[in-house]
């Protein structure tokens, strides 16, 4: 009798946006006519810019042409156009990347989880809580064993490795999701201290770094030395340049990354992802990864930079309103995150129940991102200027 | 010290094709004035259809206008427009599938191998001998016992379900990659019965279908009565529409499907698997989706069509110069694939060396597929009109 994967049966039944979707439709079944401003999930609203479109169109043009068609990718790593590009991004500041050693994929989540079919189910696998869900239920799925660094409000949010716990695969957020803290580059060096004594890889999700304004916050763990010893990190077009419809992102894997495998053969990690993705990814459509390209041009990054900067205000309005408030927060400076303390001790779903019912607010409850999340709340700056600028207005009146 | 999967360490380390180019490689720089015609790797040759870049455009102009654009998709599991595409395309042949039943994908090569995550490491997984290399590495890559049922020229290339060995997976593939057989109703029915008895689950690819002619022949298993209870299958516009570098297909798992789990809980397959998906792949670009609902339509259908019939014309080709030779050959006929017989015992790779340094024309040695397809040899129909011929000229003036 065929079995199933047991390890699913332990995963949360309910995951925490179908659960908000849940409320709000019970919601608004009630009150039909409450207009409701959504500050919850992290999607973006502005569209694609203009170069983007152009060239996606233009791509489109050659598929129809039997002398500029393409079929299969030969590597299915992505075409050296894009490659190359995203290379050149990431030496603009500093962190050191070559195109061979990039993978182009279809975003960040599914590398994100995908990536742990290389290493053995024994390893124990660090993930810093609050946490975004994927990294736990990834692994949850294979049967590792997850320990958890806590970000809490002594450390910013931002976890700091222990010594004294052990731990071979750690996942870090930075620009971080759910919370928008930031690592500087010490506090990173620390960890890929922490990661070369250990013998440990860090499996860094870097999909925010273009929110970072600051100059001496990295935006890459490859900025970090030692880092190409031992890290992985993954990145993505979505926040970037508006891809969360489009569907493109890199995973960079250094060509010194190496493990010594039980019969002391070295093994190259590259090689290892390389193997799995070709038996088990297709690549990226041709077309989507022009539009990419495009993204990285002079003129794409002169038109992305307007998106991002539209949600920067956003982020500050809505800082500045907890300010005024004197609520504590998290983020909202170099993230699209906001991380907040709900008012008076509240429960994270008891903050989102009051929020929903009196200022019509939708923001996603800080405990579905794990323990240390609990009487936190998530806010995101990806909504309209004029939406944000009401709930904000919404949110001041309320008492608490 | 993180730890590798070493299931990884067992995979062969030439993959076939890599040595195909490695030995084209190698006569090239030998024979610099050889015009070598390529009839190995099975991709298309022919552009997109004008219908499908032109939704492919108007998606790109979409998402480059606030009040259209598209961000996440809610499921993930493909837009509602394409699903119900996929489910009126098969209800055209007579399949029961619904709308709700399919998850759209980046073609059915990442399926076929992901698909095994929702599955406990202990079933048994039986594949046909010769085979699509992914199906045996995916699984090695889980450490999976894998079992094989002979495919051979007793048979026609199509293995049967032997009662007396037991699988809980079982790979079919038809029309089959790489011996081009088709499987009849009567056939699959077997196989359906056979997975129901062992409580067997079968995952299906039928991403050649579209050239199935003969209008008994089964284009999908969901044809076969039973087929609802004990089988998944996927499918790809990559050889329907040449979508190879366009990346989309589509997987349908039954609502029906059920497993028991150990503590008797009944388990919904296809909750499993979105759950899977929810947290390991990112969805498909919405102007790819846009694209291949297009090849769904009247004008489409009458579109892709002609490259298909195009294809078909070269496959015939083929198999005539084989009837005039007096080669044995399977495929050709509801099938891109050719299978042939290499002459006077020969083995594949021999085969291979004289095919390409005296009539400079590249195939694919059946060995690289399994133990069954030494002494066998594919070709595909997806070239040139007149280098398939011109292929065909040189090779009828051979020696053997």
């Amino acid at each position: 009798m065929v079995k199933i994967n047991e390890n699913f049966l332990k995963l949360q039944k309910n995951y925490l946006f179908i659960e908000i979707a849940k409320r709000i439709k019970a919601f608004s079944a009630a009150n039909p006519e409450a207009d409701i401003i959504r500050m919850g999930i992290g999607d973006v609203t502005l569209p694609i810019a203009p170069v983007v479109v152009e060239a996606m169109k233009k791509a489109a043009d050659e598929m129809g042409v039997k002398e500029t068609f393409r079929g299969y990718e030969d590597s299915g790593a992505g075409y050296d156009f894009l490659k190359e590009a995203v290379a050149n991004y990431y030496k603009g500041f500093g962190a050191d990347v070559n195109a061979d050693e990039i993978r182009i994929n279809d975003g960040a989540k599914s590398d994100c989880g995908n990536i742990v079919d290389i290493f053995g189910d024994g390893n124990t696998v660090l993930v810093t809580d609050p946490a975004y869900p994927v990294y736990v239920d990834t692994n949850l799925m294979s049967g590792r064993k997850i320990i958890y660094a806590d970000s809490n409000e002594a450390n910013g949010f931002a976890a700091m490795p222990d010594d004294n716990v052990h731990a071979d695969l750690i996942y870090l957020c930075s620009p971080n999701n759910p919370t928008g803290s930031v690592y500087t580059k010490a506090q990173l060096k620390e960890w890929v201290d922490y990661a070369i004594k250990h013998e440990a890889i860090i499996i860094f999700d870097a999909a925010y770094e273009s929110f970072i304004s600051e100059p001496d916050l990295p935006r890459s763990i490859f900025e970090i030395e030692g880092a190409r010893k031992c890290a992985i990190e993954m990145c993505s077009l979505s926040k970037t340049a508006g891809f969360t419809g489009m569907r493109c992102g890199y995973t960079v894997v250094p060509n010194d990354l190496e493990v010594t495998a039980s019969n002391g053969e070295k093994v190259n990690i590259a090689s290892l992802w390389g193997r799995r993705q070709g038996s088990k990814f297709n690549g990226v459509s041709y077309p989507v990864q022009r539009a990419a390209e495009a993204v990285f041009t002079a003129e794409g990054q002169k038109q992305i930079r307007e998106a991002i900067d539209y949600y920067r205000e956003n982020a500050k309005i809505i800082a500045s309103t907890l300010d005024e408030m004197g609520i504590y927060y998290t983020g909202g400076k170099n993230s699209p995150y906001i991380w907040l303390k709900c008012p008076n001790g509240m429960g994270s779903w008891e903050f989102f129940d009051k929020l929903l019912s009196e200022a019509n607010v939708v923001g996603t409850p800080g405990a579905g991102f794990g323990k240390n999340g609990e009487g936190f709340f998530r806010l995101t700056a990806f909504g309209d200027r004029e939406r944000t600028k009401e709930a904000m207005n919404r949110f001041k009146t309320m008492k608490f």
